[in-house]
């Protein structure tokens, strides 16, 4: 195979209470990756686009290629050769799990052109590794879902336990970022080591409520449970204009709404199109009103994840 | 009615990672209450067995009456008189829910001869207030399970959100006591009110897999998220040979095993009952083995929760 292009998605990690354990993958933005064989070994990015320039053209620096240096080390792989060109849909640092989506998206392509060494599930440990290349610490809540598509749980990560859960197929998402940005390092940097006993067990009922009520299709429980009396309340004081774009989301048909990630990006859940458009109108409004422009992504629950896009 | 007998099963609450928010009903040991109505108002405690008579007779001080006059209080009723019977067939402080048992049938017994006023989840803020009387905290975890059956799932306690989730019907509780006690407010006062954000994280993840598990009755992932890193390191100091027991439990056939509410009873899970009585008999022995006696009970989830034994 001599060329090869695949797309990841954008995700939503932590949905409210499940900090570090929940995410989920939408149908759209994501990123593109491209590989082209050459005949020298060693891998060479020739073109990284929507990146401003911003990330680094250096194979090794570069978590896309990074990741790609990793798994072939790890398959002993040592006379391989392509090109690589990123296509960025998605702002980075926007809390849609861009790094996630250019990781995934660079494993599932290479995994794809050495021939399928590796299963899908294989391939998550590489992809969290290109998450600790752009942030340092290697979650999953982002890769996993982008990988493996619907509603993924990670119930360790030492040994890392990762398993998905049905969701009702009317559960939309919308996604708005709003245009400034936040440093993943500094959002995770502010958040207290420690939590108080009563908002564990406030944050356990709610992250147990959320799995029951996706499982039941329980849109009332759903909403019930889209809490997080940890994380928010820390994080949202980094985002102008939290408070009023949640409320607005919420009037507008949203079942609940938080921040996406580490932010700034905001999601809402809703049940059905419509209500999901409706709030995504509202919540760009809000931002629009104290002068900050959004962009606004509406899709149902990426089911699938990660895909190659050539034959 | 002028005779009313009532039945209240004997409840295991936190159920490893779920402190506060999981309880579920076995179908063995309970305590039933009987009522007698008479003439003149006002409730008297005529007899209590089972007790070694340290429960107060006083029925403004016993938790099983102060609930009944708290609900006919709040029934706006002056002129109901009865007597009362209680017979435990639990020990007091065993972690076994054994005042929620009492005060459930109780609330469960004076409903019915009042004509069934309140619906079983109506009762619930009543029993919990039971709960206040004996312990000096309305909690929900083991009243929710001993009134309403099943597993149960406390979301949050302002407002109270409770709900019960399906569980395998091939998954049966071992239930040892060991014959020493543990005062439940001491249980509560040694537990640190600070959590580190990591060990809130592994508990988040094992809640999320625990109610996963039982939904979809897979045993494996029931098994793995069966796992406490906040409470039951702490709490299993008061527990005599707790690691030695409930090593015992897993190695000869349990899913899990941990504290049983606040303990020093410990409670095993497993997929049948041959499982069940095979660990519960390991757990006895190992108790034996270093000279404490052991009462065990094994059954499968109770899904009514408590129930009137007259007609």
């Amino acid at each position: 195979m001599n060329f090869v292009k695949a797309f990841a998605p954008a995700t939503v990690a932590n949905v409210a209470c499940g900090f570090d354990i929940f995410g989920f993958a939408v149908k759209e933005p994501g990123d593109t990756v491209e590989l082209r064989r050459r005949d020298e070994p060693g891998i060479v990015i020739t073109d990284i686009t929507g990146d401003e320039g911003r990330l680094p053209r250096n194979a090794e620096k570069n978590s896309v290629t990074g990741v790609m240096l990793y798994l072939l080390k790890h398959l002993g792989i040592t006379d391989f050769g392509c090109e690589v060109v990123l296509h960025k849909n998605m702002p980075l640092g926007s809390g849609m799990g861009s790094s996630a989506a250019s990781a995934v998206a660079g494993v599932v392509a290479i995994n794809e052109m050495l021939g399928k060494p590796l299963t899908r599930q294989e391939l998550l440990p590489f992809a969290m590794e290109g998450e600790r290349i752009a942030s340092g610490s290697a979650h999953a809540d982002n890769v996993g879902p982008s990988l493996l598509g619907g509603f993924v749980v990670i119930r360790s990560y030492n040994p890392l336990d990762i398993f998905t859960i049905p969701v009702p197929g009317d559960l939309y998402c919308t996604l708005v970022h709003p245009d400034i940005e936040i440093n993943t390092k500094d959002a995770r940097f502010i958040l207290r080591n420690e939590v108080s006993l009563k908002n564990t067990i406030a944050q356990m009922g709610n992250v147990a409520g959320l799995v029951a009520g996706l499982m039941q299709a329980d849109y009332d429980l759903i909403s019930r449970s889209m809490v997080d009396v940890i994380i928010e309340p820390v994080r949202s004081i980094l985002i102008p204009q939290f408070k009023e774009v949640k409320q607005a989301a919420i009037d507008h048909g949203a079942l609940g709404c938080s921040i996406s990630g580490s932010g700034p990006s905001l999601f809402a859940l809703s049940r059905g199109v419509e209500n999901a458009q409706k709030a995504g109108a509202a919540m760009k409004d809000t931002f629009a009103d104290a002068g900050i422009a959004s962009s606004l992504h509406v899709s149902s629950i990426n089911q699938g994840g990660a895909v190659v896009l050539t034959e």
